[in-house]
């Protein structure tokens, strides 16, 4: 594995005109999704990213829409290599995203790569979604390994959604970190509007919940099943400073994502207990 | 649905000794796990938290470790009753922690359970675990539906693993949490550690990470696959305040977990950015 060190170090000072110029310092850039390796948001985003360095592509072989952080433990992974031209290399995976991830900067880059960028999602990851998106999961999963990753999600599920401003949009956030960098550990969860695009905005992560309506259904054997279906319930309609206020008001929501858990303000909470 | 908020205030009002003496008001209590409906740990949990309450478990019907906040949104979900008797409900799922949670609120339970129990998870779940941790996804899923949760993690992966201390931990954290309730939207990532419990803490998660050292081998086909291995990368072994620096002591972690991964202090970095 690559020094992560001077790689994260050399991100921080990247001008992105010089490296465009300069096509030895173009920059290693890991994609991947949840939506699998032949989802058309996937490749809209190569075809955006591909401007600004050298794409690894590895992503699952099939959909693994809320598969959140999950790893493989219980079986094993196979990786295959789909296409490879120049400044172009394409794997599917059997795993999860964070699976694509951990492989790729495990075993199949030479070094780590400088970005991890996961999208561009069929469909909004505001709010609460950030925890069950795999999208997310392999944004997060970059930071964790020390490197600036971001997640793009469209708000649209349609096949046939339109991809033009998001990609506008992908190009614009993807130059500011490239030029500034991110704070370490931290990754952005970016969150695109279907229509025109007022602007973009920094935002917190609203309060909210899916509310589960599972459906019964019964198999041609008489054993009954259920689908998971659901609706999102917002806690809190009044803030303008979320992350789903932004999206409904046709604005870029971008929001800084942790993995730091501990709920800080809690400890006073719990003063209390004597063990 | 049952109504939330009257059950939720509830929970914050019941005084552990007084249910214990009135069965009428004995609590309902979910039990959910990652290692399987089978494991060891799910049956020391149960053995303990029954003498609390009414317990219903659901749990998945085989294990899935390293499944984080995964919800099932592919396939159809199938559940089977295992066992009925006195003030014990078991159920196997094919799903995943979270979606047993799902299940458990919307369709199984005639009302919302009064708290969410999720393990004795086989192996610690400190520092970056909680992410990946399937144990961690069913007690933080509970803290979505505003129901007191917990999950409960002994640091010791072997199936004959000694649970009499740990038992004695979960009641005494238990009894808390129905005492004084906990913040909404916040629930306790317990570890237990293996020998000699000194005490228990209150800790935040540690900063550090999984190093993958992917195992590649060829099946009999002449095909490569991987195995996932790796070792835990602890970025701050000199803190003190740290889960797994009291889980290495002989002490009980206790952290507060937030499902808001909002990066607040990432704001100020970002303000530079001009869009």
């Amino acid at each position: 594995m690559a020094d992560q060190k001077t790689i994260h170090n050399s991100n921080r000072t990247i001008i992105f005109d010089n490296y465009m110029e300069n096509m030895e310092e173009r920059p290693l850039i890991l994609i991947s999704n949840d939506d699998g390796v032949f989802a058309r948001g996937l490749i809209e985003l190569i075809e955006v990213i591909r401007l600004f360095g050298d794409i690894v592509v590895v992503a699952p072989d099939s959909p693994h829409s809320g598969m959140s952080h999950a790893i493989t433990v219980e079986r094993p992974i196979r990786i295959h290599k789909l296409q490879q031209e120049d400044g172009l290399v394409i794997y599917s995976c059997s795993g999860t995203p964070v699976d694509c991830v951990k492989l790729a900067c495990s075993k199949i880059l030479e070094r780590l790569p400088d970005f991890v960028i996961s999208g561009i999602n069929h469909g909004a990851n505001t709010s609460i979604s950030v925890l069950y998106s795999g999208t997310m999961g392999a944004a997060i999963e970059g930071s964790i390994h020390g490197i600036p990753s971001i997640g793009f999600s469209l708000d649209d599920y349609s096949h046939e959604a339109d991809f033009t401003r998001a990609k506008k949009v992908v190009a614009r956030i993807f130059q500011k970190v490239a030029e500034y960098g991110l704070p370490d550990g931290i990754c952005l969860n970016v969150n695109i509007p279907k229509g025109e695009v007022k602007g973009i905005n920094f935002c917190r992560q609203t309060r909210g919940k899916w509310m589960e309506e599972f459906e019964k259904r019964t198999d041609p054997h008489g054993r009954d099943y259920y689908w998971m279906t659901g609706y999102f319930n917002d806690a809190e309609n009044e803030a303008r400073d979320t992350d789903t206020f932004a999206l409904l008001n046709g604005f870029v929501s971008v929001v800084p994502v942790t993995t730091d858990l501990t709920a800080y303000n809690a400890f006073q909470f719990m003063q209390k207990w004597k063990f």
